[in-house]
């Protein structure tokens, strides 16, 4: 007889918006079919029944700031754990679990959602959208003309899901797009992609740059004033990786300046973003407050799903999709 | 030997940001071939130029408020004018010039630009934008989480070159596109389109409704406080085609009390917006400079690549497209 797989599924105290319920769960496990088989699931949301549940758990599925309140703890039986993020960079470098427990994202659960954030902030920085709502907070009609996105470039750093969905968007619209990644491996939907190293050369050639890297230590910081310097005036940026990708206040001087001509930013450094602090006084930038990428519809059946392939994955001892590289961060 | 025709540009004095110039002409004409043969242009910005040239001109290319500043005024030979905008409600009911000289707008230069504008619109509705900007204006950090849109329902009023365009980009992210038009006729990217007359029975469905229809005796006014009472109260209001099609009290009350979710509005009454009107002050709205449709780039070049279209049905005794129905007013 097969072995039961206990899974435990560890919701945030108070969680309203994005728990992961047991009738979410019955549904994925539903579409998986073969996938779910001889599995037990339980659910808590309090420190009893994590502290009851870890003394028999093989699998743990929950939030990226509950991993790092409640580890180290003891979990004999623990096998995997799967955080509800794409970006574990809160986690690095993921010593409070031990080596041997494996740690999964949920990378995959984004794509559409942010293709389509990404892809509305594209156009408003072509629109010059940050500059009207400048405008506007001044009771300023101040027409500005802008010209189609189509033929224009976007250079996007991070071709995962994130980039890589916007990146699709972005050439449907007859936009040439020009990738950015470590590896610098080709991409369906960009006519090139240059490694990070040669970010430098694509920026003098750029209408917008749209950041959706992991934050890594190879990451952080990495958009530096001397490569934002390498713009040209009428372009915009577009961050929907990690606030401490980019050097923030060399960008909010350069909006501050009209050296480039707007940003749209879903992420920021640190968040929430504290009163008082500049960027609530930058110029010709739109805040949106870390919301880009989660839909509430489809965020955790998405992130089941992935649970269920990488599950699958697993028991027949292949690598698993979205296990991440505790050295690469990512 | 074929009749030599003699087409006059008139650009307004000062004119910087759009001016038809010889180089754009010549460049139209190559590419027009033999539609642009036996053809004569004269180019003026002043009085005494528009005056020397109406006495020989066959056919007048100008500005929409340029025909209402400069007619009635003795042009014995001219046949037919040509605005360089879509929308003529400026010049209604079109009396200043005589009843045999025929009148054609531009209709088919903004789409490029229309579409993409209108579905950025689009976006920011359903990304919650303008609540966003509300929020950031009062140093606010709001997390509002949106769904994505494909699935959602757009209502497009008024399906020509600019709705046209803005419904096939929805389609494309998987949105159901309800049209609505004065005939009905169905519409490519729309599932269904009704009569304006039952305009209110698919707006309670909708998730946003996009105003892109002429202004006409008909359609002045024509969205009412009551037929926006019947849009659900997440969805968001898109206008790209005049102020005065929509009861802007009743929009700005309702966003004012979060009736509805938000507004991106291109078109006001009045344009400029006075310093003080309520607009400035209306939360939940983006206020965009009637910049919309108007691509610097390719503005003039497709508007006179229409205009050789034209001209060729002319020639072959045809009805010209563009041609503008004065009774019906577009």
């Amino acid at each position: 007889m097969a072995q039961t797989l206990h899974v435990h599924i560890q919701n945030p105290s108070g969680e309203t918006q994005f728990p992961i319920t047991p009738a979410l769960w019955d549904e994925a496990k539903a579409r998986a079919g073969e996938a779910a088989r001889d599995l037990r699931a339980s659910f808590a949301d309090d420190d009893a029944g994590f502290a009851a549940a870890m003394g028999t758990a093989d699998v743990l599925i929950t939030w990226t700031k509950e991993i790092k309140a409640r580890f180290p703890h003891p979990a004999p039986s623990l096998k995997w754990v799967m955080a509800t993020s794409a970006g574990l960079d809160r986690l690095a470098p993921f010593d409070m679990l031990p080596a041997h427990v494996k740690l999964l994202n949920n990378s995959g659960a984004h794509a559409v959602k942010a293709g389509e954030w990404g892809l509305m902030a594209v156009l408003m920085i072509a629109n010059r959208i940050p500059t009207l709502v400048t405008a506007q907070r001044e009771s300023r009609w101040q027409p500005i003309f802008a010209r189609s996105v189509a033929g224009r470039t976007a250079v996007i750093v991070g071709l995962g899901d994130l980039g890589g969905s916007i990146a699709a968007r972005c050439a449907e619209l007859g936009m040439t797009v020009i990738g950015c990644s470590a590896s610098g491996r080709t991409h369906p939907a960009c006519v090139r992609v240059v490694t990070s190293e040669n970010l430098d050369t694509v920026l003098p050639g750029a209408d917008v740059l749209v950041l959706a890297m992991p934050l890594t230590p190879k990451t952080r910081g990495m958009i530096t004033r001397g490569l934002l310097s390498l713009l040209p005036m009428h372009a915009g940026v577009v961050n929907i990786a990690r606030g401490s990708v980019i050097d923030q206040d060399a960008l909010c001087d350069m909006l501050s300046a009209g050296r480039i001509s707007g940003a749209v930013l879903d992420v920021f450094d640190p968040e929430p973003i504290p009163p008082g602090h500049r960027l609530w006084r930058t110029p010709n930038l739109v805040i949106s407050p870390h919301v880009s990428s989660d839909d509430p519809d489809t965020y955790n059946p998405r992130t089941l799903d992935i649970f269920f392939r990488n599950l699958a994955a697993w028991r027949a001892g292949e690598q698993m999709p979205n296990e991440v590289d505790r050295a690469r961060g990512y």
